[in-house]
């Protein structure tokens, strides 16, 4: 009989830990035991999960001797302050926030892609949202055909800012249509019917922080740490996928078509390409889904033979968070099993 | 006294046509007498303007040599089957559609950028909104710096298929918040907290009519025609401003700072760069805004010190329509009245 883990997802209550737990269930993770865990305020409170009613305990208090495994989705602070409690424990953490994934000795995973960067080590980090929708079929792309130049604008849900980011799309969308003043908290402006151009904060180069992660994570995940890679990133009124329109100079002469081709074959995506009966990616048919959706495929009239383009749509809770943190964790499981 | 002109605004009823007589009384345009005209269907029903109430007359039956200037906002099919009607009758038609914009003997004009290119012509096209509303702060890279590859990707309201297509982004959102079943006609897709990466008809090329019309436009209007553009255009749950995410090589190595000096400068434009303050173009300040903001410009990460990005909002029935139809109308009114 296959052994099983001891499971820990710190956050639990929270938009990317309720998937987690979705995802634990909906992959048949070899779980022993599972616990959660979240704020101090929620520790005591039941939660009805597939594995019973589960008492929640206290996130900060957590004693990682007792896990085999632990996820984190609270936030980056709290990462940076809870990693060392877990360290030279055993409980491998696989930590869903920005914390370490620019640390060189911190593995920065995408399970489709590069699997082996998990190697031994006890913390290891769960890319961007923005990022790992881009990712699978970017990497696609470079190893046939080699990235030289990728240029990315982005459709962001407003799930990027977690449950009070729908919520406030939500609300203010009502506000909107019942002719009141909109409000916005978690949202620099109104986001209702409008779109702002402005995630997570600026820096030196007037980029965004969301927008050079995804040039930063990109390279690391792809060991490519030359590739040219700009994003403008933007928030719309959509609930929970990301959509991206992506276009990239290639070293060698890239054929649309095959490109098409080995999509199909892909792990992880879901071609979305026959414009002429209005199929291409959307956030209506991507959300819930774990593929990425791809789509728009085409020659790229600025770069010629050498560009292609494409659009993707990913749910941004999922790929963008936790499924792909939860297949991080297979990956360890397979290695703690096989070890056991 | 200044003389005056006998203006005409065919499709009068519609989404365009009624910003048009907004705008034309917005900016004073030199008017003697206004006729409004529409479909056979609205014909003999009364409209209340600036100028009084009017009586809808018949567009089709239109006797153009009673009128000095027509501003044609029906629709391509319609337009091409009334010109020649007006050809010859000393009628100076602006048309808004796409009917002859790529006609080489028909000018197509952004006043701010070309408008000796209305010589002498009795029909002048006014272009594309995506079009319009990108191309002033191209043109101002242009001019200094020489265009050596443009891309774009858009975030286009509902505006643009007219008052229907608002009124189904409105319609789908309540009855998405309501919890029913969000229907569709105006759209491919339920538009309602959704996008569609479709807009007009694919191509041969699998680009959009509406991604080439801004690479064919662009090049016609600046006298350019290898600059290398590609388009990829999206519509997003927004009411009426258009905004697009713009990256170029540039020529000449470019400077940021010096191009945000002179956007500060140019007719048109609204320059709307104060990252740090939260201030960048957005739907919801571009909305009804005569100027297209332009913010978020920065050195471009991937084309160096060659490259340059930024972004813009512009209403989608103003500049991208009625205004730069009316501004049209000011070159005609000006030619007309000089010549009187």
């Amino acid at each position: 009989m296959m052994k099983k883990l001891k499971v820990g997802v710190l956050g639990a209550t929270g938009m990317v830990g309720r998937e987690v737990l979705n995802v634990l269930d909906k992959r048949d993770f070899p779980i022993e035991t599972l616990r959660v865990y979240a704020s101090e305020r929620s520790a005591g409170k039941e939660l009805e999960t597939r594995w019973g009613t589960l008492v929640i305990e206290n996130a900060d208090r957590c004693d990682y001797s007792e896990l085999d495994i632990a996820f984190f989705c609270i936030g980056s602070s709290w990462s940076k302050e809870n990693w060392p409690k877990a360290k030279g424990s055993g409980c491998i953490v696989i930590d869903n926030s920005s914390a370490f994934r620019y640390e060189d000795d911190v593995p920065l995973v995408i399970p489709e892609i590069n699997p082996g960067a998990i190697a031994n080590s006890d913390l290891i980090a769960n890319p961007n949202c923005t990022t790992a929708i881009a990712a699978i079929p970017l990497f696609t792309l470079h190893k046939r055909w080699g990235l030289k130049k990728v240029i990315i604008s982005t459709y962001q849900a407003t799930s990027g800012a977690g449950n009070r980011g729908m919520a406030e799309l939500e609300a203010s969308t009502r506000e909107y249509l019942e002719g009141k003043e909109i409000t916005n908290e978690v949202f620099q402006w109104p986001i209702a019917f409008n779109l702002i151009p402005h995630i997570d904060t600026f820096q030196d180069n007037l980029y965004t922080k969301e927008e050079m992660k995804v040039t930063w994570e990109t390279r690391k995940i792809f060991s490519a740490p030359d590739i040219p890679i700009s994003c403008t990133a933007v928030r719309i009124p959509t609930m929970r996928a990301h959509s991206e329109a992506i276009i990239a100079e290639t070293e060698k002469p890239i054929d649309p078509d095959e490109f098409r081709e080995l999509l199909e074959k892909t792990e992880g995506v879901q071609v979305k390409d026959d414009p002429g009966n209005n199929i291409y990616p959307m956030p209506l048919t991507a959300s819930e889904n774990f593929d990425v959706e791809v789509g728009r495929i085409r020659q790229n009239i600025v770069f010629g033979e050498n560009g292609v383009e494409f659009f993707v749509s990913g749910d941004q809770i999922l790929k963008g968070a936790a499924l792909n943190a939860v297949q991080i964790g297979e990956l360890v499981a397979k290695q703690k099993l096989s070890a056991q």
